[in-house]
C-alpha cells in the first residue's frame, strides 16, 4: 500500500463531533498547535476538557510501544505545560478524558525506512474515549506524540472535538551528527533521540569516524578505537552503540551508522598507518595551490584501495558495524576523495605511471567493498561525490540504483535533479539549505582574514557555507525544487547536519533545535498552508511555542524572537 | 599613581630564582599558560610541584578577600584540571608547596572604576612559600586567578620557578548582556560574573530594561515590574539584585546597571501609558520609508520629555537604581531615538510646530535627568548617539566630559575617534567587532527574505551587523586604531555585548564564551607579542586550553576547533 495514505475510516469519525456543517477555521487560528503541523486538523468548535486524575493509555503490547505508551502516560499527567500564550478555550464541562485507546492494525511491520507512520487521532469532547488508530507501532507512537501536545495546563486538560489525520510527506527524516571531530556523549546522543521523536523525525544519521577521531569500539578491530579515539572516556562501546540504538527503537528513530570511507580515514592510521595514505602530514602544505592540499581540511588521510590490507580491515568494520546496527541503511561515506593525498602514496603513484587514473583507484574500492555490504543485505548510501565529483568518481554501472542511494549536499537542488535524472532515491542535504554549522566563521587557525585593518568588508565571515542557515531558510526549502513529478518520487526526505568542527554537547542542543524542528515540519506536512501560500510567517508563532515547549522538556532549543514577539502575534513581523 | 605601573619590586625576586643568566623562552613555548596571558611571565626552566595535601593560603582579612581566598583554596585543592596536551613538566623532587602568602599594600581601596588590579606572583621551585603581592584585594583576586590555572593533574602539581609581574593595559572590561529582549535567571547572572572574573574581566554592564520587558522590581515603582515584566517568575527582586552586586564583589567584578531612556520604554507603558509616545503600534507601518518607522526595532516606545510626569517616573526609576547598584558608573542609555515616535505624539506635535526640533525634545530631557544623576554621584555613560546621531543629539555643552562617558558602537574605529577628539572618555563595543549576536540571521518574523528561489546569493544572512564576530575578529581588534598616544588615553577599554533578540539562557553560555576571553586578552595584556608581531595564532592553541577549563569549570563555552586541532598543535592552521 502506499505509505502515504492513511488506512482507517476519515467519515465514520465526522458523525461523532459533528453536529452540523460547520466550515473548517484555518489552522492559523487554532489555539494549540502540534509541531509538526498534522497533514489534517479538523477542530470546528476548538474547546478542552480535564484529563482524569486515572486517565490511562491502553494499547497492544509490544516491545517497544509498550515502552513508548508508558512513557507518554507519565508525561501528559505530570508535564502541565503552560502555554506562553494562554489558549482562549473554553473548558467544557464535560466528564474528563479518562482513556485513549490504541489501535494498531499491524503489530508486526519493523522500524524499516519507508515504513507507514500514518495514524488518527479523535478526542470527543463528549469524555468518550479517545480514539488513535494506526496501520503500525510507529505510526501510533507519532500519535502519541501529537496527543501529548494537546495536553496543557494544571489540572492537565486537553483540547477536545477534534479530529487528525496525519500522514508525512517524506519517509526520511532525519539528523546527521559527526561524533569524530568533537565527540558527544552518549547522554547526549539519547538527548538527540528523544528531542527527535518529539518532532517526529525517524532517521538518525550518525557520523560517527572521520580522520579527526575513531570513537566507535569495534570487536573485531578494536585497534581502531584503542589508538584512533580521543581518548579513554571518549569512546562508544558495544554496549553503548546497543543503548543508542534500543532507545530509538523505543522513540520511533532508526539509527543509520556511517563509516566515512575511503576519504576522511585518517584516525585509522592511528592503529594501521600501512593502509592510509598521507596521514598525519600538514593538509595544505605552504606555496601549493587549493586543488594540491592533501585534505579538505586540517586532518588528512585516505584508504589505500590498492593494499590488500584495506580490505580486510574494512571487511572486518562492515561487518561489525552492520552487526551493531541493524538498520536497513548503511552509509558508506564516499565524500571528497583528494587527489594529492593517494598521489603522495608510492604504490598508487606506480598505478598511475601505468595509465591509471585516480577515479579507477576509486572504482576499485567501490567495486571490492560495495558488493560486501550489500551481501549483509544493506542498502548503501553514499555522498553524492561517488557520482558527481568533478576528477574522481565511479561509473554509474558500479552503482545499481536498488541497492545505492546518493545524499547531496552541494549545489543545491542542481543536484538533487541530476542525481534523480541519473536514476538514483536522494536524501537532501543541501549545504545552501540544511548545513546547522555554517556562519560561524572559519575554524582553521591563523587565518589572516580576521586581522584586517578596520573597514575591511567582512564578507560572509569566511565561512565556507555560510551565512548561517536560518530557521526560515530550512523551512522555505522545497527539496523537490524544479523536479517533476515522477522524479520528485526519488526524493526520499532530507537530512539537517551538524559538522563539528566548532561543536560539541556544550552546543548541541542549540544549534540542532529549532532549526531541525522547521525541517521536520516542511517534511511532514510542508510549508504551506491550504491554498499553496508559503506558511512561514505563521508558522513563527507556532515554533516559538514549540521552542519554549522544548526546553520546558529538556532541549536547549536557542530562542529565535524576543518573549515579546510570541506576546504580541504578529508585532514582530516585517509587514503587518 | 598610574594604575598600570606594578608598585612592587621586580628585581628582589630574579635573585631568588635565577642562578645564572637563562634567556628568557618565548611565551609560545610554555607547557602552562595563563588566559588572559599575563604582561610578564618569567619561567626560566618550567617545572612543576606538588601541591601539598596541606597547602593554604593565607591573606589579610577582607569582606570580598577572605570569600574569595577560601574559594580558591578549594578549587585548587579539588579541580585536578587535566591539560589536553600534557604539559612536558618535570615535578621537581623538592618538598610540596605548602602555602601561598597574599599581601596587599592598601586593603582599603574599594572596587571602583580605575582601581588598582596589579599583581605580582612569584612561585619558587624550592618548595618555598608562593608569594602574591597586590596594591588592592582587586588585584591579589586576579592573582588567585593566575595561581589557580597553574594548579593542575592529580595530585594537584603547580608550575613552579616563576615569576609574573602583571597588570592590564586598559581599565574597563566588560560584559553587556540584555536582560529584557529575553529573561535571564539569577542563576545565569551569577555564574556570567563568574566567568568573567576567570578571565580578568571586572564589569558586567548590566542592561536590564528596554521596550520589551521591565524586569528589576523597583521598591518605589514596584508597577513597572509587576505590569511590564514578563512574569512573576521572570523579574530581579531587590533580594536578587544584591545577590549579584554582592557576588560581584566577591569575583572582583563591578555591575554597572542601565536604565535605557528615553527611548526603547515600550515597557514602562505598560504602567504608565501616558510618558510613552508610540507604545504597543506595530513598529514599521505598511508603506512607510524606513526612516518612518517607529522604533529601531519591533517593540515601539518612548519616554515622553514634554509631559511632567515622565520626570516623576524617570527620578524615582534613577533614585532605587543608584541606591541598588553602588557603582560609580550608571548607564543611562540614549541610544536610538526614533523621530517618528516622538512626532506621532500631540503634545510633541505642538512643541514642533511651535519651530521646536527633536534635538531640544532631547535636550530637554538630558538636562532634566543628567544633573539628577550626577547629584547622586554617579558618572553617567551613554551610548554614542546622544551625541553622534545623525538626526537627534544634544548640544556636547550638556554633557560635562568629567560626568560623561560614550559607548561607541557605530562606525568601528571612526567613531571612537570623533568621540575622544571631542573630549570625552569613550567605551568601545563596536558593532564590526564586539556584538556577540551578529550573523544569526533577522529575529524579525515573516522575512521574504528567507523565500528566495535556491540560487537567490543569500550575503550576509540578513543579519544588519552580520557575519558572526569570531573570536579572532574581536581577538585582532585594536581599540585605538588611529588613534595618538594623548586621544588613546582617553579610551577606556571594552565591552563585547549579547543583544538578546535571539539569546537566552539556553544559550548564554556559548555564546558569549570563549569570544569574550578573546577580548579579556586582548584589554589586559593585548594582542601582540613582545615583536609586535599579532599574535592570534599562537593565541589558537592556549584558547582551546582554556575553553576546556572553562567547560570544566561549569561555563558551557564554544569549541573553537576539532580536539583533533588541540592535541596536534600547528596542524589545523592556514600556513604551517
Amino acid at each position: 500500500m502506499d505509505y502515504r495514505k492513511p488506512s482507517f475510516s476519515f467519515f465514520s469519525f465526522f458523525t461523532i463531533i459533528l453536529c452540523s456543517n460547520i466550515p473548517q477555521i484555518s489552522a492559523v487560528e487554532y489555539p494549540i498547535n502540534v509541531w509538526p503541523k498534522p497533514t489534517t486538523f479538523f477542530w470546528p468548535n476548538p474547546q478542552a476538557i480535564l484529563l482524569a486524575g486515572n486517565f490511562t493509555i491502553s494499547a497492544p503490547e509490544h516491545r517497544y510501544l509498550t515502552p513508548a505508551v508508558d512513557r507518554y502516560l507519565r508525561q501528559v499527567l505530570m508535564e502541565h505545560h503552560l502555554p506562553l500564550v494562554n489558549p482562549p478555550l473554553n473548558l467544557k464541562s464535560a466528564p474528563p478524558l479518562t482513556a485513549l485507546v490504541i489501535t494498531v492494525a499491524d503489530v508486526n511491520s519493523p522500524l524499516t525506512h519507508g515504513v507507514n507512520e500514518s495514524y488518527s487521532l479523535a478526542v470527543p469532547s463528549s469524555g468518550e474515549n479517545a480514539i488513535l488508530t494506526a496501520q503500525t507501532v510507529w505510526g501510533a507512537m507519532r500519535g502519541l506524540e501529537t496527543f501529548s501536545q494537546l495536553v496543557y495546563s494544571s489540572p492537565s486538560s486537553v483540547a477536545c472535538g477534534l479530529y487528525i489525520s496525519d500522514v508525512p510527506l517524506f519517509m526520511h527524516r532525519g539528523i546527521m551528527l559527526d561524533t569524530s571531530r568533537n565527540y558527544y556523549g552518549v547522554k547526549d546522543l539519547l538527548r538527540l533521540v528523544k528531542a527527535m521523536s518529539m518532532n517526529k523525525l525517524n532517521v538518525f544519521h550518525w557520523h560517527i569516524t572521520d580522520s579527526h577521531s575513531f570513537p566507535v569500539v569495534l570487536p573485531s578491530e578494536p585497534e581502531l578505537a584503542r589508538k584512533g579515539a580521543y581518548g579513554e572516556s571518549m569512546k562508544y562501546t558495544a554496549a553503548d552503540v546497543r543503548n543508542v540504538v534500543e532507545f530509538g527503537m523505543e522513540y520511533g528513530v532508526r539509527v543509520v551508522p556511517e563509516i566515512d570511507m575511503p576519504a576522511h580515514t585518517g584516525s585509522w592510521a592511528e592503529a594501521y598507518p600501512e593502509i592510509v595514505t598521507c596521514a598525519n602530514m600538514f593538509w595544505w602544505p605552504a606555496e601549493s595551490d587549493w586543488p594540491n592540499r592533501l585534505a579538505a581540511e586540517p586532518g588528512t588521510g585516505q584508504l589505500n584501495p590498492l593494499h590488500p590490507k584495506t580490505y580486510q580491515v574494512v571487511k572486518n568494520v562492515v561487518h561489525d558495524v552492520a552487526t551493531m546496527f541493524p538498520d536497513q541503511l548503511y552509509h558508506a561515506g564516499a565524500d571528497e576523495v583528494v587527489p594529492n593525498c593517494w598521489k603522495v602514496d608510492p604504490s598508487i603513484q606506480t598505478f598511475l605511471s601505468k595509465n591509471g587514473t585516480l577515479s579507477q583507484i576509486l572504482e576499485i574500492f567501490v567495486n571490492t567493498t560495495l558488493p560486501y555490504i550489500t551481501s549483509l543485505n544493506r542498502t548503501v548510501v553514499y555522498w553524492e561525490d561517488v557520482l558527481l565529483d568533478a576528477e574522481i568518481k565511479v561509473s554509474p554501472s558500479l552503482l545499481p540504483p536498488e541497492n545505492v542511494i546518493l545524499q547531496t549536499w552541494n549545489n543545491g537542488p542542481n543536484n538533487t535533479k541530476k542525481i534523480v535524472d541519473s536514476g538514483y532515491r536522494v536524501i537532501v542535504s543541501s549545504s545552501d539549505f540544511y548545513y546547522l554549522d555554517c556562519g560561524h566563521g572559519d575554524f582553521v587557525g591563523n587565518n589572516s582574514k580576521y586581522n584586517q585593518p578596520p573597514g575591511t568588508p567582512q564578507g560572509d565571515g569566511d565561512s565556507w557555507c555560510g551565512p548561517f542557515k536560518t530557521w526560515q531558510t530550512i523551512y522555505n526549502y522545497d527539496i523537490t525544487y524544479g523536479l517533476n513529478e515522477a522524479e520528485s518520487k526519488l526524493v526520499l526526505g532530507g537530512e539537517v547536519a551538524l559538522w563539528s568542527e566548532q561543536a560539541d554537547s556544550t552546543v548541541m542542543d542549540p544549534r540542532i533545535w529549532p532549526r531541525a524542528s522547521a525541517m521536520a515540519e516542511a517534511l511532514w506536512s510542508g510549508n504551506r498552508d491550504e491554498t499553496g501560500k508559503s506558511r512561514y510567517a505563521e508558522a513563527t508563532d507556532r515554533l516559538n511555542e514549540w521552542r519554549y515547549r522544548m526546553v520546558t522538556r529538556g532541549i536547549y532549543a536557542e530562542p529565535i524572537q524576543p518573549l515579546w514577539c510570541v506576546k504580541n502575534p504578529g508585532m514582530c513581523n516585517t509587514v503587518h
